[in-house]
Formats: structure tokens, sequence, C-alpha cells
């Protein structure tokens, strides 16, 4: 500290928000780029066999997006000139015998991620003549990995809620879930195999698990978030969603950015691989108030990796009951996202959520902000000291089934609970903690017919340890 | 985000208020262990020539301490028994061949770093009684290298301002400069070989340069903060305070905790090394605004930097002039100490610096928060541009020599100043930046004799560049 009587903090309020801060093409992060250890090495998958005639292949995604895909409300614009020209040159690659690692596959991307040229919306009437000038860094290293960008897919304004514009392809009637409704919908539908999705506290496992889809929020930090405006800067996670753990695990690779070369296989892309050895944490108390089907379907995922050899721990995370991560992520939210959104002093043109969400996050203190970070350090440890005596954590990705459009409550655990607060209860704790988080459909409710997601997480940076128990889950299973 | 609308997110403040954090012995931080990327391996350092007799050595430092360090007002608690007994076991090291880095070699705290059992009183009365139950990473790693606590050092309540008690050595009429006034004051006086001081602003490099000391601000993140209550978060550093660069570099490798048996030497640590091929960036415009004597003797120490072979290169940092990084520090202090002392409701017992900074802190919005995080990355990315075409940046320390007590105001610059904006003008851009910054003394001014300081700043993780380019100068200026 300086050597006499401080100055009044206004003035120097004042002074400093004299500096206007942009919001495009990448708002000024407030922590640097790192908000936690750099990560070790990147990691390495194998590449995926490449379709013999990636056009064909290409042109049939088109046509089901322009199809089925409008139909369930997951495609915001199709981008087809230029993906029919990158499946020719894969087309080219593949002949010459020179395939990248995802060469031809086509992909989409949640319309929160920047493209250059093309519109991006980010959900938003705000924005809805905008072209970024530039193109998010995961979309170039997908293409520089050989995949094929087809569509931006559709979201809530800034990822900051559901879509109840995108159905969900198991059940028309139901929720999607949100915010990366659009990738979920048309990956869950079969109508594409990868795309691209962002999560703050469960927007890609959540809508993946109800649209029986396999997601992956990677380990803060994994995915670069270049060109991506977000919601929060220390919550949000980019990540895939994919038919497959094995693909969502190549994707991952692709997207990290890992030069071609360097992209020799590390966990099982096929087959069940043995999981003997593997400690598998039950999570129980909080993340068993549930529905019973979602439980039961959970529990019977779990028998399968024990048959595969796993070892089954019962595990509780009791501080959770004290610090609801739900609740640290909507004050983060909040009040990064009033900060980010910051430069127009006006909401004109924002919709109802987003408009709740900043005037919310203008009403924090920077005293309350501070005490939810900190909050958050007591959590994130506590969840990291589980790893101490398993390999992965398991639990549903989502506490119930896709719900009906239009219910707004649900009954679990003995009382009835705002839906709001029972979406993201299971997924949230990892946005927090920063560990990786996959879900992988375990079955269907029977009746409904309804997917259940199985949610595995593994130690930072240890995405191989849930991929792997995922892929061998998955050849088992089906 | 979840999936439907953002319940109120005053309710989640009280629920989370709810979870009260504790100040001692180390409060939670908001943000994990890492802001910026973890260290790469650290400094090590040639061990210092031990004192053959270094009970006689702790001995005679007592009574200096006891006698001149006491009028000064430079002590806080002597530690004399638990010294003398340290200073036996170094002792029998020494006579057995198995001396450590730094054996016997006395050294003090400013009284913010806590020491188990003893008395430490943050400088505040709200804590007069205190006697920690856990003693600073710091302190264990000073000792663990041999080195010998003598004693704690006054500093201002919680190291947030000057601390008027506490005399310059060079003239009793003039501030010793803050908050590591009793570091700066004993060693500048010769009393203590070594001391470790804090630094937000400048408060290890001003008083060091107004009391003719070397100071040295590591890399954020670079010495481990365990026990030391912060002022700030992300804005603090613990550093030595030493008789010359070349101990503070020995110490600042033993406070980090480097295993003995890796203290190699890396950087000279006597001699005239010379520095062909440095490329020092001598900083204009703001850092010129300075007394015309202090500029003198700084372009006098550049010039000699030059003599040793360095090639001076003008360079300048204009965004400061827009961005001013002492409004940053106030923001982030008041809001940082807010949260930090939010476990007492009352602010009874602190001192009027104090409750003015966590009033002020209360005050603060998130928004107003991260907006001074997020002006912090713009400006620190500037600093560390800078080092794309210099390897070291000089400037002077201070832009005043210690100024009289009781004077607020100093005309600069042809204009009058509030002295609280004058003082850490050329340091606190160091502390957002997170650079490690070095000040050694360049001279006296004719007349009053005061001691000037001259910065040398290195990019992050690179002391041994400032270091060496400081043992350099002060074997040719002495």
């Amino acid at each position: 500290m300086s050597a006499t009587a401080h100055p009044d903090v206004r003035s120097d309020v004042a002074a400093l928000r004299r500096h206007r801060l942009d919001l495009f093409p990448d708002p000024v992060v407030p922590f640097g780029d790192v908000v936690r250890a750099a990560p070790p090495g990147l990691v390495p998958a194998a590449p995926v066999e490449p379709d013999p005639d990636p056009v064909g292949a290409v042109r049939r995604v088109l046509t089901g997006l322009d199809g089925r895909g409008r139909e369930l409300g997951a495609v915001e614009v199709l981008l087809a000139d230029e993906a029919l020209t990158a499946a020719a040159e894969s087309r080219r690659r593949i002949a010459a015998g020179a395939a990248r690692p995802l060469e031809g596959l086509p992909f989409g991307v949640k319309d929160v991620i920047q493209v250059e040229g093309s519109p991006t919306r980010f959900g938003s009437d705000r924005y809805a003549d905008f072209r970024p000038a530039t193109t998010a860094r995961v979309v170039r290293n997908l293409r520089a990995a050989g995949a094929v960008l087809v569509a931006k897919l559709a979201t809530y304004e800034f990822a900051s809620g559901p879509n109840s514009r995108t159905r969900n392809p198991c059940d028309p009637g139901r929720r999607s879930g949100g915010s990366s409704s659009g990738p979920a919908s048309a990956v869950g539908a079969g109508l594409l195999p990868l795309a691209v999705g962002t999560d703050t506290g469960g927007s890609i496992r959540v809508p993946a698990a109800w649209c029986g889809a396999v997601g992956l929020k990677p380990t803060l930090g994994r995915v670069p978030r270049a060109g991506t405006p977000p919601l929060t800067w220390t919550m949000d996670h980019t990540g895939p969603l994919a038919g497959s753990a094995a693909l969502a695990g190549a994707a991952l690779t692709a997207m990290t950015g890992v030069p071609p070369a360097d992209a020799r296989p590390r966990w099982p892309v096929a087959g069940a691989a043995p999981l003997t050895g593997l400690r598998v944490g039950v999570l129980g108390g909080w993340f068993r108030v549930a529905e019973d089907e979602v439980l039961r379907l959970v529990d019977a995922a779990t028998e399968v990796l024990a048959g595969l050899g796993a070892t089954l721990v019962p595990v509780e995370l009791p501080v959770i009951e004290e610090i609801d991560p739900d609740a640290i992520k909507r004050i983060l939210v909040a009040a990064e996202s009033a900060s980010l959104h910051d430069a127009g002093d006006d909401l004109d043109g924002y919709g109802p959520v987003v408009t709740q969400l900043l005037t919310g996050g203008r009403s924090l203190s920077a005293v309350d902000y501070l005490h939810a970070l900190r909050c958050r350090t007591v959590l994130a440890g506590a969840v990291d000291a589980l790893f101490a005596d398993v390999d992965v954590l398991a639990c549903a990705t989502s506490a119930i089934v896709a719900p009906p459009e239009g219910v707004d409550a649900v009954a679990l655990g003995g009382r009835d609970r705002v839906l709001a607060t029972v979406v993201a209860r299971n997924t949230s704790v990892f946005n927090v903690s920063g560990h990786p988080a996959l879900t992988v459909p375990c079955g269907r409710v029977a009746g409904t017919g309804l997917p259940a997601g199985l949610q595995l997480v593994a130690p930072c940076w240890r995405e191989d340890v849930c991929l792997g128990a995922g892929v061998a889950y998955e050849a088992v299973a089906g």
C-alpha cells in the first residue's frame, strides 16, 4: 500500500469506468487468461475413420438439418456452400491419403460461437444483424483437423437460459434443455455426429442427457474460448456433444488444437476395455435426490462398470448441502454478465431473462461477488479431495428426464421444487470445481422412452479417465 | 446455464453469506491458489558465506534493534530467546561443516506475517492480544535454510498505509514510507541484513528506496503467502528487503522453499559481471514525472549499466495515462479487504485508514470491481508487451525522496499533487502487472543526503535478470 491516507475509491471507479471495454470480438477478461493452473500436455486421441464420400455425407447432413432439424427448431443458419467446398477438399485429401484426424466430419456450433462473415446472433434480437469479423478458435481448430462446419445451431440469448423454440427429438412435447439446445437436439436426433456447445452450469450435459446424446464438459480452461463471448469468465466451458464418447474424445483433442502429428491414441476408441482397478465413486446424498426411474437406470449403468472390473465406492459431498453450487453460479453469472455487457449502458433489445440477469448483476456488491468466489474455493476443494480415494465419480447427469414444456415445478425428494433449482442440481457443482464431466446415455425410462444420462467426473486434466470409462460403457451397453 | 428463468440472485447472496469464512490462519481465497500461470522451476542462488560466530552476530543484531531500532520505531517485538537458541544450532552446524544456505543469518519480518505463539498484531489494535497458532510458510522456509528470526518489525494496520511511528534512518524528520516501514528502517539503518516485507502497490520498494535499502517485489505468486493475511489476494507480493541485491537474491531462493541441495548459483553474487547484450528499457513519459534530483541519480545509474555493456533503449507505456494503476489498486484493495474482513460485521477496533478502506470497499459494486480487474488485464498486457524489445525496464523507484513528516502534497511535473497519488506512481503498475521489480539505492541527493532508488523490472519469473543487473550495478557503484 502507498504511503498516505486513501483517496476516495468512488473517484477511482469513475476514472476507470471512463475506459470502455468492448464486447467483440473478445471482451477483456478480468484475470488474465489463466484462472487455474495451466494445462499439462494436451490429450491426444485416435483419428476417426473418415467417410469415403465426405461430400455425400455433408449433403445428407445438410438435408437432414434443413428438414427435421428445422422442424425441431435446432437450426439457426445452414452454411451449405462453404460446407460443400470444405467437403470437396476433404475428398481430395482422402484420395491423396492425406486425411486429417477428423477429415470430412460434419459438425455444427452453438450460435454463441463466432464465425467470420456468417450471421452470429447469440440468440439475441440485439445482435440480429451481427456478422463477426473473427472466427472462434475452437472452430479454427476443428477445421484444421479436417472437420466441416455445416451449421450454426439454436440457443437461448447469450446461453443464459432454456430455449423453448427447440424441441426434444425423443418427444417434441418435452423440453430440449438449455442452453446448448440446438446441438443436443440435432445430435440426439442423429442429424449430426458432432456439435460444439458451451456449459456454464450444465448447458452441454443436461440437454445432451435429455436428448439422448453424449456431452463432455472438459476441464476448466482446456478448450480455448477466444471468439466465444462468455456468459461468465470463470465458469464457462466449451466442449463437444457427439453420438459417442469415442467421438467426443477425438473431437476434444481437435478442439484444443493438438497438432495432427501428435494425435496418438490414448484412450480406447472402441471395444469393451476392462476397467479392472478403476475405483468408481458413486455419489450419494444430494446427488440421489432424483426421479426413481433415473436412479434405477444410473444404478444399472454403474453395475455395468462393475461388471467390467471397476470397484464401486460410495462417496458423499456433505458441504454441498451448505454451499449451493447453483447459488454460486447464479451470482457469478449475474455479476460477470453485467460487467461483460456494461459497454452498452441501456438494456434495450435484450430479452426478459437477460434483462433480469443484468439487472440482478448490477445490484450485486463486490463483497457479494467475492464471497461467492470464496465459497467456490471451499466447494471446489471438497470435490477435489474426493479424488484421493476414487478415480472417477458417477451420478445421474440430470435428476429428472426431460420435463414437458410449460412445467415449472417438479416433485422430488418428497417436496415440490422450482424446476430451475432441479435442472442443474448435479452438474453445476463441476462447473464450480472445474473438473471434467461426461454424460453418456444410460437407457430409457419404460413407458415414456425418455433417455437418462450417466455423469462420469474425473480429476482435472484427466478427461481420458471419464472418456475411457464412457467408451467402455457404451461398447457394452450400446 | 440451467433450463428456466433465473431465481432472484439476492436470495442466493443471502444463502451464501450464511456460510462464514474465517480470517485466520488463512482466509479462503477467491480464485483457488493460482491467479497467474504456475511458476516454472524455482530460481536457485548461491549460498551466503556464514558468519563464523552466529551467536555473536545475532546478539549484536538484537542489541542494535533494542537500541537504535526501538528509537527508530522499527521494532514491534524482539524474539531474543528463540533467536539465540537457533543461533546456537547454527554454530553447531557450521562447526560440523553442515551449514545451510543462509546459516545463522539474522532476519526480521513485517508484523503482518504470523509466527506461532509470538504476538502478531498486524499493526492493529483489534488484534493487540493475538497469538497465532501457525507460522507463515515464508518464515518456515527461511528457517529451514538456516536463517534466524530475530524480530517482528513495525507496520501500519494490515499493511494498508504509512506508519508515522517509524522513523527514516537517513533523517528522523522524514517519512520511512509504508507499509514495510519497520523492515526498511531497520535494514536501511544497517541494523539487520535481511527482512521480509509485503508489497501491494510499492510497500517493499518505496520504503526501501526512501531508507536506502535494497527491496525486491518478486513475480506475483513466486513467494508463498500462507500465514500472511492479505491486503488483497490479487496484488500482494511477499519479498525481501536486504543490504544488497546479492543477498536479496539468496533470500528469495530460500523464501520460495528451494531445497538446499538444489541451491546452485544462477546469478552473479559479487563482482561487476559484464552486461553486454542486456537491453535496458529506460521508461519515459509517466515515469519521468519525478523530482529533478531523483531523475539525475537514476540517469547516472542507467549510465553505469551502459558502462557495463548494456544498451539503453527509450520506452513508453502510453496506456498508463488512461488507466491509472493506483486507481486499480485502490479499488482491488478496498473490495478484497472488505471481503476479507467480512467475518466481523462491525468495524470496531479498526483504525481510521482501515475503516475508510472497508467502508469504501463495501460501497463498491461487483461491476465496479470486475471493471477494475479488466482494466488491469489491459495494463498488464501493455507492460508485458514491452519485454518484446527489452530485457529489463529501468526507472526511479519513487518519484520523490522521503518527504518530511506532516507533508501531504508535493509539487511535481508543474503542479501540486496529493502525496498519496505520487508515492506509488512508479511501483503499483508492476503490482498490477505482476512483474518482478527490484529497487537498489542509486546515490544520495546533494544537500539532504537522502537516498534515491533505481527500479529494475524483469519479465515474469525472471527475477534473475533484474537481480543480475542489480548485483552488477552495486558492485561498481558501491
